[in-house]
């Protein structure tokens, strides 16, 4: 905690080792691809402390849900599902065929089959997260989306996560979470029929057991704890810097919130606000000699979240190289994003961001290529086809080729 | 081998576990990953028989290389450059950026800033999987794009796929194979820096690395051997069908054929062509009541090559579910898509076609978000988020809003 040099920013260690956690959950995952319904149950009472009578969510169940959240929150979660809907439907993938003059080639995306989200839950709830996921699944044109997500005590699911599953369109719900959720969506059990890919964050346990599945279904990407990497100058709130931070750390004590400023007065002033209000040792400020400087330690770093609350912060949006979602400007705190805006919250975290993309709907469609030669074309391209299947010692595939040349002679 | 039920299609057994694989090379990733360079040259010597002088190929062997090849070749490997080129150029993701009233909201494609390629080699050499996986990274704009190659019994590393590389613009060349060149791209060693993603085909080995690194780099999908299922009518050519066959056949002991034809005697005809040119038993025929229903079994299939051999097939394309790649029409050979047509033959298997896509740009670039939001967006959705926010107990989130609420009343 506390004022640091930019060098020590990226010594931050974001990325602990999942080996630990992959081992603990390895039996959890066998016994459930053994042992089925009888192992969900097994485990969900040893750690979730619940004896299930019933593993699906029925449609009573979440009729009552209804009843039971307020209007002002439905119509709260109406808001953040049509913006997500409009955000995610307008960057959806687009097919594209091309008319070569030798063929014409294509390239179309098509839904997964199935989908199996993981929504956290048990101590607190994240309706949030359950529009996050399922309606960009929905878009995609996933026929089948369930979500697992652990139970409260007294055996319920969240009502508010049961009514963001229905607002989203999600078609099964099943009360179980942790690695045995994971194990159940991979290979399915008595009632859990296994999906395609999984996808959504959870904690180490969950992350293990998605990398641990991750050799027979498709997965999005390992999560980790939630950070915020804020660039600032002398121009933005101190306030507004502060409970920015303050809200990443309130998500797990292993959150993490970095500010990079120019204004080492800010730095002081966020400091001080930032240790006043919350108790979390992960927070780092350092001063910069410059925005620039600033950005390129964050293109380094590649946050989950990145603000920028600079002058003329607009102008370095293509400045940005790796970070999950940016926020651009004073008004563009991250809770909006986490909300209602708009783009996804599930997002790559521990620097995942250089490699991995926040969920899309990109998440749950695969591409297919399509390819109609024209006679032209065969003519046109064989000779070298038959050229480069003979250079690789395939003499079939130059067959193949000369078979179709011959007959277009004749 | 021979002709079978249609239901029988669905029970051929492609998906080998990798399970054991996994155990055998778990030694060799740790090895590397401790011992760097010296791990990888004790390797190379135990499993290609090769003694290493150098781990990279220099400047001087590429050029040598060029001089190696005949005018022929390179004529025909820039013809399939360039096809493949404009093809993946043209399919490239978009950013989009839509000014929505309360916010501008957007996304962007951004490279990786190093992508590891494994090109499959040894008694063969592939230089078209050096292009199919070179020119897609350096049109996602990838700045480091590297090749681990298994290296020939003198050590050299074939020409073809030097220049093919070259050609691709590929920045590095290593002459290390099997799972020490995955546990080199993902680690790093003396010689090699990591990457961040590691894509390209390979055998069992190669692909049990890939599973086993992927906790820590990315990777494109698991391998298998090739695959071919035809799609064929009365009006198909057996002699056409059944060389495309064999030409899948060839590549590897492993590969399947299968042919789904609603013609009796054209399945004779093939089938009998196929036993008498080839020794290899995974060949099926089966005869279908229909074209949909041969569209169905292919769809529960997913294979990764599908050829659309009938009467009106372009009109077919919507209903192809599961597939890697489409070859649509009597002209258009599996072999024009391995090679020159411009489409990419790194394509899922084993089913993986549900799931997972063929390799693009789009394995070379993750996607960012942005958010700029208006101070008229922060009035409208402010209370929504509050409310969300304080009903999944994240009341520093809801702070976060408000302090932006206020200072817009002030």
């Amino acid at each position: 905690m506390g004022i640091v040099s930019p060098e020590e920013v990226l010594k931050i260690n974001r990325k602990r080792s999942l080996d630990e956690f992959v081992e603990k959950v390895r039996p959890v995952v066998d016994a459930v691809r053994e042992r089925g319904d009888s192992a969900l149950i097994e485990f969900t009472e040893k750690f979730d402390g619940v004896k299930l009578d019933a593993i699906g969510v029925d449609r009573e169940e979440v009729d009552r849900a209804y009843e039971l959240v307020s209007d002002e929150i439905i119509d709260a979660l109406e808001v953040a599902r049509e913006n997500i809907e409009k955000f995610h439907s307008l960057t959806s993938p687009q097919e594209t065929f091309i008319d070569f003059d030798y063929a014409v080639l294509g390239k179309r995306y098509v839904p997964l089959e199935s989908a199996g989200l993981y929504v956290p839950g048990g101590r607190a709830s994240y309706p949030s997260t359950a529009l996050m996921a399922g309606i960009p699944a929905k878009i995609a044109g996933v026929e089948r989306v369930i979500v697992c997500t652990p139970p409260a005590k007294d055996g319920s699911v969240n009502p508010l996560t049961l009514v963001a599953c229905d607002m989203a369109g999600v078609d099964e719900i099943y009360r179980v979470g942790g690695a045995q959720a994971i194990a159940a969506m991979a290979y399915g059990t008595e009632t859990i029929e296994p999906v395609l890919k999984i996808a959504g964050p959870g904690n180490a346990y969950v992350t293990a057991a998605k990398i641990l599945v991750s050799k027979d279904v498709a997965i999005d990407m390992p999560a980790g704890p939630s950070e915020i990497l804020v660039i600032a100058d002398e121009t933005a709130d101190s306030e507004i810097v502060a409970m920015d931070c303050v809200a990443q750390l309130e998500h797990d004590p292993l959150a993490v919130a970095v500010v990079l400023t120019t204004s080492e007065k800010l730095a002081e002033k966020v400091l001080e606000i930032v240790e006043r209000t919350i108790d979390n040792e992960n927070f780092y400020i350092a001063v910069v000699s410059s925005i620039d400087e600033a950005i390129e330690i964050s293109n380094a770093f590649a946050p989950e979240h990145l603000e920028l609350v600079f002058d003329g912060a607009e102008k370095a949006i293509s400045k940005i190289k790796n970070a999950g979602s940016v926020f651009v400007g004073e008004m563009s705190g991250v809770a909006f994003g986490d909300y209602a805006s708009g783009t996804n919250h599930i997002l790559p975290t521990s620097g995942y961001a250089k490699m991995y993309s926040g969920l899309s709907v990109e998440t749950f469609v695969k591409s297919i290529t399509f390819q109609q030669l024209r006679e032209e074309g065969v003519r046109r391209m064989g000779e070298s086809v038959i050229r480069l299947a003979e250079a690789e010692g395939l003499k079939f595939h130059a067959q193949s080729v000369k078979k179709r040349l011959e007959k277009l002679e004749r």
